[in-house]
């Protein structure tokens, strides 16, 4: 198949083909995937999320550079929620990564919503499993904000970087504790800003309580600080990157989340198709029924359940 | 049964007891559900959404006293990401509507995220028919942030309040454009802070996109000013949440919404089991064939979704 090899060449054009059937569930997407999954396994997968307006792209530009220098290639997933009225233009700022666009070690893919739980993690993963195949070394995941999203793409990294901010204040930086809990680098963006030192605080804080209720974690989180729009920081957060794969290769857990990745997708893929198979099958007549309410949504959920047995 | 029997009359201990189980996914909540069915369909349900820190808590607060002043009892679903290590206490904020807890016609409930994706619409969703079953005419559902969670909450609501707050910066309110575009009434709170007027303009503009993309869009969504900690701005709120429940009425929208919102609980439930069969009846095998990379997840799709057939 042409494009699947032209991805295992680390042919650009031909990943961001493939890239765009799979967010378009075009079978194709599937084929590809079908033949570059036995050369993957290879790209370190490092998650970067944490709250809106922390700097994250910026960031992750800087790593961009950092890694580059180091002579290791990176792809780039950003998560970018589009919009049918603004064309998706809000997050227009990922143009600050312009300057690699020339620069064949890097390739930058932004991947959209689609408005379906649980679609942004498939779509992402299959985005990372293009990119592993193309031979990049890295691949970075750029989240937007911290939701439900955010902590399914976290379960899909290897290494997650949690992005805190001075002043925006606890609720903002705890408020999913479940990516809090996932991150193995922790770093303080806008480190020149107020409120620095509180910042400081609360992650120390937090991850003293993390530290007690795992005594026996191997991994202790660095906490880093960074002023990303004037390249600080980016060196000290590539070593810790580079220290986190050692352990995960070290520990093996390096294969095991890889593992619980592809599990964790075909879980997803799996749901999707059996629940449209069993729509398509026993048509709307049940689904009516439901919106009629004479027939609850567990009832329905047994009959339609059955179609497909 | 005992327990729908109780929730039907609307005793509080039986409709807590009826989400927990749901919560947890006991049968016994099932079969509750099946009971109060037909007797739902009533409750007007209102998402509120917007951006960490811009005072949704203290914002529904003050809702739930205005709506009671004016003779409406009203549930409260609030999601609460809770924490192995915090024991969810991040938004132990939520005593601050301790002043209504002994009021009969208010009933309030956290609700987890439990890590599951789509886990927690479905657990809204089911907590939301309890809470309808109940009797009570306005269901608030208050989310936390602003990521796919959200969008899936403001899926199920008839009417969605939009806070946005100064100072956060475009990114921030921003960030999930699906939201915004899914709001029917739009907040500024904390309007006594500065910035108040350019978060004003950027509504504007938003809604000024927003009007020119859909001319023939009946309701106009107004944009409200709100000072909620010094209750400030609630009795325009619940205007604009009664209006647009009148046009909900008379477009008979109210009644289509409800009905989408059952079409996609039924197809969130569906996958899940039929994802969770699948798996029961394949075993282990095909997932270790994938993480050995053996087979990759879309033939590993194919061959699980062959056993349930």
């Amino acid at each position: 198949m042409g494009i699947a090899a032209d991805v295992l060449a680390g042919k650009a054009a031909a990943g961001a083909r493939a890239i765009t059937w799979l967010d378009d569930r075009d079978p194709r997407g599937a084929e590809v995937i079908r033949h570059i999954f036995p050369h993957t396994g290879h790209a370190h997968v490092v998650g970067i999320t944490g709250p809106p307006g922390a700097g994250k792209s910026t960031l992750t530009d800087t790593l961009v550079a950092e890694l580059r220098s180091r002579g290791r290639t990176v792809g780039v997933v950003a998560i970018d929620p589009s919009s049918p009225f603004t064309g998706g233009a809000i997050l227009g700022d990922r143009v600050r990564m312009a300057r690699h666009t020339l620069d064949p070690g890097v390739f930058i893919r932004s991947i959209g919503t689609r408005g379906a739980a649980g679609g942004l993690s498939r779509s992402t993963h299959d985005a990372c499993l293009v990119l592993d195949a193309m031979g990049f070394d890295v691949v970075l995941v750029e989240t937007v904000g911290v939701g439900q999203d955010e902590i399914d793409v976290v379960n899909l990294a290897h290494t997650t970087i949690i992005v805190g901010v001075p002043g925006l204040g606890d609720e903002v930086q705890a408020v999913k504790a479940g990516i809090l809990e996932a991150g193995e680098i922790f770093v303080v963006n806008k480190a020149d800003r107020d409120g620095y030192d509180a910042t400081v605080s609360q992650f120390e804080l937090m991850l003293h309580l993390r530290e007690q209720s795992r005594p026996a974690e191997p991994w202790r989180p660095p906490l880093l600080r960074a002023v990303a729009s004037a390249g600080e920081g980016a060196r000290e957060i590539v070593d810790a990157i580079v220290a986190h794969r050692v352990h995960l290769d070290e520990t093996g857990a390096f294969a095991l989340r890889s593992g619980r990745r592809e599990r964790e997708q075909v879980l997803a893929l799996l749901r999707d198709k059996l629940a449209r198979e069993a729509i398509a099958q026993a048509g709307d007549s049940i689904l009516a029924e439901v919106e009629a309410r004479r027939l609850d949504p567990y009832s329905a959920v047994e009959q339609l359940a059955g179609q497909v047995r």
